[in-house]
């Protein structure tokens, strides 16, 4: 008996639904030595703190259990330093016991996703929204409903006329601080409000928080989970230790803490103990950590100043950009017509990518808008992409303008 | 407007099917350093490479890239490295591109459950079964099918009549070599069956292989993959190099291969670049890993020698064991109405731990049944923890034995 599956490899219904990230397979395209990128949300390179992570790594493998199979919510030490950080972040304790690590804030939210999403419940994103959120969502069969961002961050009416008009989102997602790829902040009075709105309406908010510390002035906004406690808070390791130690972390609701947990088990049974001991060794270092955040918001204040200055000469009127006051982002409007899909082809032409808006597009179309990282490039790369840029708009400008 | 969801967090669905790892829950027990563990599948932590893994470390923080996002299928030399290891057991080129770099093979196992399971689909699994396997596909709605195993591995006239009789598996699952916890291999006849039965019914064979590696005879197992294309490999570094590199790694049919990479993009984006730096460099160095495997499979043999005639002297006609080949881990069934459940209570509080036949249950009870890693404790600590499970037994024996 032979069937006709037999050169056939059914894939789940799962599938259909999940897309690719636009931004992952560009990271494909802009390996090319000869591109410039302002697509990937990259930290400097040399900005990681690769000899301090040598010298942590040299020590934990002093240690045999640094090599062997770890608990599955993370090293104890991680899990004290991230709760020593969390506690000074909401003003409140937070204890060892709360905080779940995971591998970089990406597993917490699909982790999350699945522990709390069934296929058809609704999830509120921001709009534009976080590719990898969007991604997340989309895997788990949610029913998602946008929320624009404004310049002060989630519109908070539209979200409070969404839940009176009677929708029950399991989720609402937010980027709160230095948005991705938007680059505007929650304001102060939002976030009270949000985490009011969650309480009245029983909601529970994540709060995909990488950047926070990546405050330009120093000073960390004040979460959204400081003010109520149906906030699950996620962190991150990539943008201030190194991607490649792969820690992010999850805090919350105690059962919904639980549930991520017992997912982590059959996900991938726990992270690496040691990068977990290299990062709690690096966190727990108080004046190393204060002056290194230092340096990493210095440079980055610097280099956002700088590639503002760049497009507002190179496009004058033409761009419309958001004003970053932290984290990795600025976020262009043209406004010209020029469609970024199509500036995107001419841009890798002269050796110059960045993601165009339609990558985050969930609500109406953002094919006039285009994110930047100013964090990977620096001094004369970053001019340099944002040159290419401007001449690869002006020959869009006279060739490709749609109809 | 209050609502009554005001202090409940719901979750999924899915999480009713998610069961905790009755042998994770364990190990956070057996920490204590009072109690001797048989229980936790950790290879023997002094095995481990910690001087090269330290070399290795330091020369992949040489490169700035080391500590940066890396490419969600893994790092390019890994691949290659891993691409060179498969194409020698299978007898056939395997190209870098046809290798995905997991989390650890747990990881693999989840997203290829994600990529081809929907909810309700049927899948066989063996019984006794591997329990990061029945954790997978209880999260993936999987309808489950137990097929028993004997000491030749998978019984295929038992998952032929399932076949037969209509049955359509969207996957069938096998740890082929040195069966966790069954510590059986699957028969060289039987492989080359499988991957027919797999052909002739359009099925796709998840070999999962771990283990293959620590053949005492230095001959791992030719593999199923070797004899059909419709096979899924799985294999992990955890047992060869260390648990916490994470380096676990997905070969099989180009459709699945892909789709599980698009699932790891919104699952945590990307692997360690660093610890896959390692990895690499001690993959490709051949006459290092050679003689590092040698040991290894030199020092388990011992240990599992060691461990059978400490049981066959202390528990003699009372326990039929498995007589492992490779591995880590030996099966016991006590032959005299002993309940493993009431014994493991009995066996902790004597200081020493196990897994009780019940979490490996996916057809019958095995309550008769143990499970002992071999490979964790060395020398006079292993005969400790037979000595102390076997007055266990008697205490057992004479006062909690069932009704």
């Amino acid at each position: 008996m032979t069937t006709s599956h037999t050169d056939a490899f059914p894939l789940s219904r799962r599938m259909r639904d999940v897309r690719g990230s636009a931004i992952r397979d560009l990271l494909t395209l802009t390996a090319r030595p000869d591109v410039l990128s302002l697509a990937g949300g990259l930290p400097a390179t040399e900005a990681l703190p690769r000899d301090r992570i040598a010298a942590a790594a040299e020590r934990a493998l002093r240690r045999p259990a640094a090599v062997q199979y770890g608990e599955t919510a993370g090293l104890a030490d991680l899990r004290e330093a991230l709760a020593v950080h969390e506690s000074g972040r909401l003003g409140r304790p937070v204890g060892a016991a709360d905080v779940l690590v995971t591998s970089g804030s990406q597993q917490a939210l699909d982790l999350l996703a699945r522990a709390v999403v069934d296929p058809g419940d609704a999830v509120v994103v921001e709009d534009p929204v976080y590719v990898g959120a969007l991604q997340v969502f989309q895997a788990a069969g949610a029913d998602l409903h946008a929320v624009p961002l404004d310049a002060d961050g989630m519109d908070l009416d539209a979200l409070e006329a969404l839940l009176r008009g009677g929708l029950r989102p399991r989720l609402v997602h937010t980027v709160s601080s230095f948005h991705n790829p938007r680059g505007v902040t929650l304001a102060p009075d939002r976030r009270a409000r949000l985490a009011g709105l969650a309480d009245r309406y029983g909601l529970l908010v994540v709060e995909d928080d990488p950047y926070g510390l990546l405050a330009f002035d120093g000073v960390p906004p004040r979460p959204v989970a400081a003010h109520g406690d149906r906030v699950v808070r996620l962190g991150s390791a990539s943008k201030i230790l190194a991607p490649a130690l792969r820690v992010g972390w999850l805090t919350g609701p105690a059962p919904v803490v639980a549930a991520v947990e017992r997912l982590r088990q059959c996900a991938d049974l726990c992270g690496s103990t040691f990068t977990h001991a290299i990062a709690a060794e690096l966190l727990a270092d108080g004046p190393w950590l204060a002056a290194h955040l230092h340096r990493l918001r210095t440079e980055g204040a610097a280099r956002a100043a700088a590639f503002g200055a760049a497009v507002d000469a190179a496009f004058g009127a033409a761009v419309v950009r958001s004003r970053p006051t932290g984290g990795m982002f600025c976020w262009l409007e043209v406004t010209d017509g020029t469609d970024t899909d199509v500036l995107l082809d001419r841009a890798l032409a002269a050796g110059v990518a960045f993601v165009p808006g339609s990558a985050f597009s969930v609500g109406r179309p953002r094919t006039e808008a285009a994110r930047c990282c100013f964090a990977t490039l620096g001094g004369s790369a970053l001019r340099e992409a944002v040159s290419r840029l401007a001449a690869a708009w002006r020959a869009a400008a006279t060739h490709g303008r749609p109809a």
